[in-house]
């Protein structure tokens, strides 16, 4: 018979997104496979009444578990974080461990503010970000062409090798004017091994996605069940074909079969030696 | 005069995609505003050969700053690790000073396995965030309205409020299905203060964008200027219409003036209860 797997309450709570308490909090936890964790996200807690509700919260919580929570904290409001590590939790905070130490090996006393690196730095980093992504909206399955000039990088592959997310994802997180070319079956046909002639010109900026046909093949049948398109014969022959013309213009190109999108966006970013904005 | 900022260099490295140690080091560099940081990410540094060479660059620019560059490490590969601790740098590991603490309070041992939170957790949950993207997508700037039945929170804002962007992170980081309701001129003038029709069934989902009439004129001027558009005056009264709306509907709204993306898109979720997926 199978164990339950044990159950705890995670907490992640901030004066803003709680983005960082988050993705620090949850890095740590992808390490405890054993235990299952129920995740409550507290953000904006930013006043000391708000902060008096989060405790009532947490207590109730500890109570009804029998067990402690765990908070993890990226408060930085002392009136708050005082309310808070009140509370009946484990209470663990990321910036605490780490401003200290940082203060003495950069010299400085540190700002103790709320919200810095998630909120708004500059009307100017918005709009570069919002321009990055309108950028990929628009030049999104080879559209507008003309648009490859402008880009950073162009993105080779069949259909549903996740083109479209990670040149969403480089625009929105680094800024990065990320088009994309598909590879659709008369492209195929038609350039064999040769880059297609809009391309030539920006040869430096081709990076293919490739992917296991098995894989591609249950991608499209949820697509389009039953079609030739969705066939593991069909998959096949064009991951073929495109793993040729990958191999003969001697591109850089990832198998994203089992990466996240974070991971295909990052490897594009490192090997194509991209500018992270 | 104005005395030049002091300047450190910082290196992000990780054994796989460095996200982790760039968020939670970027917020604590966001503490230290008296010092400009030169940030050098080192994604994938998972061999020997990779840490031996990623030494050596480190190394260089010590040298070369005639100071110890910081290190903000993800790293759990030992070998790996301590090759770069043993590097020229101030070195600050961000798991080492948690998982002790940690494994206390959980109980557990710790799994010490690379790239575990932003890998790929498992083909559902890539599909989810792909089929969340592509609702975003599909369902922009309200061009397929029969969509809104699948919605589990539309947004309403004049254009250029940021409705897309903050939909497409919705979509990525938190597999929600966000639509959204342009609010154009014709829309504005027919509506009054009644909510769309189309929208009536789902006006809980319902929630507004909105904006300071200069910061409107800024962005609008940037893609067409001198327009009508564009105009100051036609930013405000479509903005005080909007706002009208709103309150008459009594919606929820947010004003994204001073706020990044990422806290627009928390405030979205946190105010309209949208699960996390």
């Amino acid at each position: 018979m199978l164990k339950a797997l044990e159950k705890r309450t995670i907490f992640f709570i901030s004066g803003n997104t709680a983005i960082t308490a988050e993705t620090m909090g949850m890095a740590l936890l992808s390490q405890f496979d054993q235990i299952r964790f129920d995740r409550i996200t507290l953000p904006f807690v930013n006043t000391v009444e708000k902060a008096k509700k989060t405790v009532g919260r947490i207590n109730e919580v500890s109570r009804e578990a029998g067990r402690l929570p765990v908070v993890f904290s990226t408060l930085v409001d002392e009136e708050v974080r005082k309310l808070i590590m009140g509370s009946d939790c484990e209470f663990i905070d990321f910036f605490d461990a780490f401003l200290g130490p940082l203060e003495k090996i950069l010299g400085k006393r540190s700002a103790h503010a709320v919200g810095r690196y998630h909120g708004l730095e500059d009307f100017d980093e918005y709009d570069s970000r919002v321009e990055a992504i309108s950028y990929a909206l628009g030049s999104d399955d080879g559209v507008s062409t003309k648009k490859y000039d402008e880009a950073d990088v162009i993105l080779l592959g069949v259909s549903r090798t996740g083109k479209t997310p990670v040149c969403l994802y480089l625009a929105f997180h680094y800024g990065v004017h990320a088009a994309n070319y598909p590879l659709t079956e008369e492209n195929l046909e038609a350039i064999h091994t040769e880059a297609p002639p809009v391309l030539v010109p920006h040869r430096k900026k081709l990076c293919g996605l490739t992917i296991n046909p098995e894989r591609l093949e249950q991608i499209r049948a949820r697509r389009r069940p039953g079609s030739r398109y969705a066939s593991f014969a069909q998959c096949r022959t064009e991951i073929v074909r495109a793993e040729a013309i990958f191999a003969s213009l001697k591109l850089p190109f990832f198998n994203v079969t089992s990466k996240s999108m974070e991971e295909i966006a990052v490897a594009v970013l490192d090997t194509m030696h991209l500018p992270r904005r």
